[in-house]
């Protein structure tokens, strides 16, 4: 059935593939630290524009979020993430099975606002009692966001100043980075992460790669992050898997050349989708697109193409989500489109 | 350079390759529940013998261990190990990261002995202050252990009658399960774990997949296993790629054959390692032999050769590990032991 | 300096000290397994009308929250509580230290709603991907609250009933329990708490004595909670020293008359305080009171007397909170009025 | 019926309970920040030689070793430990929980030998996969041991200049310091611990208080330290408790004072069982004293006096334990000694 559930309906880039057929058995050492994974880790660097900045790959997306942020973390401190963010719904709970607590913000469209965090920064320290009280010690921001939507450079900008002032790491999640640096009208570049971050990961599960997740810490790792990525079970015998394929995704600019793809799928989607006059839930520029929908048409449409429930708009509609992605072509919009009018009256 | 430092250094097995190569544009759901994964946790349920039997798969052998012990573990328990055991040794800590203490037992080659873990258990409850101490709460061995030997099928009784007397489960480590089968002269069988252990998993990584293994519950998995996966950072988007790899490696017993054949160049290892003279360290039945070597000796031939030093064995010798593969030719071999030959006077 | 800054400015209350006093030779076996403990505890069955119930005491009460969540919830369950309570706010995040998430839900005056609750929890399991997300696995709400509120037995009665509904255990904090239950006009005995919750906690800190809170499981105790309590660092070697108090506290009702005595104190206090047209900022029936004080005021006020800033009401005023107790007399409280007085003009 | 079960059999030394009684309805600020708590910190720092030092009260032993190695440590860190220290083996792993493993050396008659510390740090440090394992953060000492035993000072300086080489900090568990520091013949003083420790504490619960241990760092304490405190529930709402009484023990050097009645009883006791050729399990120079009887002997004896069972000494004898304190009278020395004489035949 047709699917636009996710952005990791299929298998990998036949780039990517290919690369791991070419080096099969090349004997390698292990544990991330092959030719390839060398290689890869300085392609990123070059592409972040960080060449002393260290890079290390990780599976998944919350797997990354819970060693990092570990990492980042004395034990009293806690990460500050807007409430709609990933690591405080959709994680269960690996960020508080480290022991350290979720403290959050109001989300505006997915995003943390600065001045809400300098707010919240402020506050604290003016509390007489915080010593009884969990430190923000880190500021988790997801871009694109859990909504689709992006930060603007100034949004970002003001969220490391208030970072910088009170000396706390500034980690932004990256699942969909890609989608999101290709998204038509962004003003942040990968490069500008480098500076105003203080780690971020470059999402490849679901941009192309069979999974990983690469994490670059600009100004340099914290202390034997290696053995972090150990402990937390996170560790890959084999590295090279990994590191194969984002050396594929980081040469000749393949990440931005599918990410791109998915840009164009999702603007070709939403422009059928206001050409049929069907509600968005919000304007999302990336490659997640969000629809509100009549439930009795959903639940004919579901017949047809799978797709993911996100939310109730009111008693007799829902809010749907539709991903579009590296694989999608063309011809899978039209089909949807298509669905969609055929399944319009019941 | 020609390495037999461990069983990971090439990527897959050709046949696993293939197999995402044909799978790869064909959309499925993700976490696990693809087709694939469903079609290779049923082979494996067939080849374990144990239909009701509940398979999850998880990406490496110390993420396996952490989740599996964790999820078997009340809050109080600890693990009982044999003091060698990898999840006591080289898992940074990954155990008591989650909460619970290693409790070690002697080791014999690697092996747990099943009378001294039913002495411990009973010193332990006829303790009068053992409320003020960790609870062994489940048994955990590796097969084959961390230096290539293996339990008997009596051995592997009488642990599991040890552990079925005080309640506790039996967990087992199986990253070199293949082998283990595969052995010369070996009494154990892939049914027989599910008759006497509670969990135990079948190890890819380092038996021809790029990453994977395989936890089997034979008599069913602890409640809400799914999300101890997710809570861990350990679920894989896209599922896939491990089942995939797990329903090749259950065809046609793939995975049988391949193991086979990392038994027979190490036999053929051993056989040349003994007309050399060189002494053994043990007598390793599977893949991972253990030789003594001059340190002067080792350090010519580590110009020629990878391999894994292993301990001191005095002075001026030490022990050395070279480890077979699924990979391994037998070309290999005659060279490693070539070089031996090249390197032996100064 | 006259202080209404909290309940536990004083030591113990007489009758306690004495009985420390008067036992303190008699040689007992340690870690609460002593007479008095006995003693005491059975002594809280009765009040409690649970003769079948089991009855712990601990130090203080995080610790007591930390220990008896922590051992009411599975791996990858958290807590629900009140946005406002103080598990989330004001315990350095002792329960996300132990693994578990804290879920909340809004507070009403520092109350949790029944409906709400069972919506959460509706919701929770009706979610598709709830397996990926924190299980709601206890509930938690204090009594009185952080605001001095109190339930109603039928509010009781409905969270009670959505917890047996999902089966997940109803845990009451009651650090200042006394002063709700001597409350004027409340309907709720502590033999309803039996009834309706699976833990609560009988506060002794804040009520009379130098530190100890005396859990109680009505319906029986978690599996090895004494060794819970010792792998927390929360096992006394001298239990005597709680169970002696208790036991005083216990006998001839020494417990409620004296929280009588801070209800009182309280009522005088609210009296004076609305005949000087102080606002409150709630209507507190128990023995802390808040009231709204222009910023001036409070300034001139706090060279006198002490008292606890609690938030900012708006830019010229601020909330602040005046707590009475076991140990204040009415000198002291007429002390604070005139205090008030003499520092409204500037 | 008489006791030497342990030292904590009675309540407080009479001075501190009057103390208690004197201050009990003075108001003082909570959490430790009473006047009586600042006294006591500072007569302390003045006793230890450490006026820049850093002193918190926790409430008893395990949770002070609990609360102390977690801020010692970072999350990749355990702490070295003999494998008879009280942390490894009676704290119902509470280190564990706190998510560091105890890395174990051999105990020579309950103490941890310098040279062997130097090597396994060595060997750590050598080992090429070290990144793969817990990194050991710190070392615990117990002082006298959990066998009575007590360093000698040059002992002492041995393993500081090893925790000094390696940049790890040194931690002494001093629950019964004081017996250690009265102890005759030892060259051990109080101010020789600021010199060569990180952290150590002194214990009251074993040395005349209700209840209290009284951590000191005498270069100062790890960043935060409170809100470790509060996170594990170990902060004291009415830390005037345990203030008032170690502002009394350090007093008129009381806390010295009572420890040597202690020391004088068990060398009384000592003297009596080599008097009756009772063997003893070593020489204990402190108030605990283990003495090798008879099982059958035993059997008659514990009908008549309190003590401990330790281990088994062959088939037909057991280790026993007879603990004095500072309140042990010499008519209970005598008591048991005459119940040794008659409960000697069968």
């Amino acid at each position: 059935m047709l699917s636009f559930e996710n952005d990791y309906s299929e298998g990998a880039h036949p780039k990517l593939l290919q690369a791991l057929m070419d080096t099969n058995l090349c004997q390698q050492v292990g544990y991330g630290e092959d030719a390839y994974s060398l290689e890869a880790k300085e392609k990123i660097r070059m592409a972040c524009g960080c060449p002393e900045g260290d890079v290390f790959f990780l599976v998944g997306g919350t797997q990354t979020n819970q060693v990092v942020i570990d990492s980042l973390l004395s034990g009293v401190e806690g990460v500050v993430s807007a409430v709609t963010g990933h690591v405080n719904v959709h994680e269960a709970g690996a960020i508080e099975y480290t022991g350290h607590k979720v403290l959050t913000l109001p989300a505006h469209e997915g995003k943390m606002d600065g001045e809400e965090l300098g707010q919240l920064l402020l506050s604290f320290y003016q509390d007489p009692t915080h010593s009884h009280m969990v430190y923000p010690g880190a500021v988790y921001i997801s871009h694109p966001t859990e909504y689709g939507t992006l930060y603007t450079l100034s949004e970002l900008q003001a969220l490391s100043a208030v970072c910088r002032a009170y000396k706390i790491p500034l980690y932004l999640d990256g699942a969909r980075l890609g989608y999101g640096l290709m998204s038509r009208g962004t003003d942040v570049k990968l490069q500008d992460l480098s500076a105003l971050c203080d780690a971020f990961y470059i999402g490849g599960t679901k941009v192309g790669a069979l999974c990983g997740e690469a994490v670059v810490f600009p100004h340099g790792a914290p202390p034997r992050f290696t053995t972090h990525i150990k402990q937390h079970g996170a560790m890959t015998a084999k590295g090279r898997l990994i590191g194969v394929q984002f050396d594929a995704l980081f040469t000749d600019e393949l990440y931005f050349e599918i990410s791109r793809n998915a840009i164009e799928m999702a603007e070709k989607m939403k422009e059928g989708l206001r050409e049929r006059n069907i509600p968005l839930f919000l304007d999302s520029p990336t490659n997640q697109q969000f629809a509100v929908l009549d439930n009795d048409w959903l639940r004919r449409l579901e017949k047809r193409v799978r797709f993911s429930f996100w939310e109730k708009a009111d008693e007799s509609h829902s809010v749907v989500r539709f991903a579009t992605s590296w694989a999608t072509r063309p011809e899978a919009v039209d089909a949807l489109l298509a669905a969609l009018d055929e399944t319009r009256e019941g």
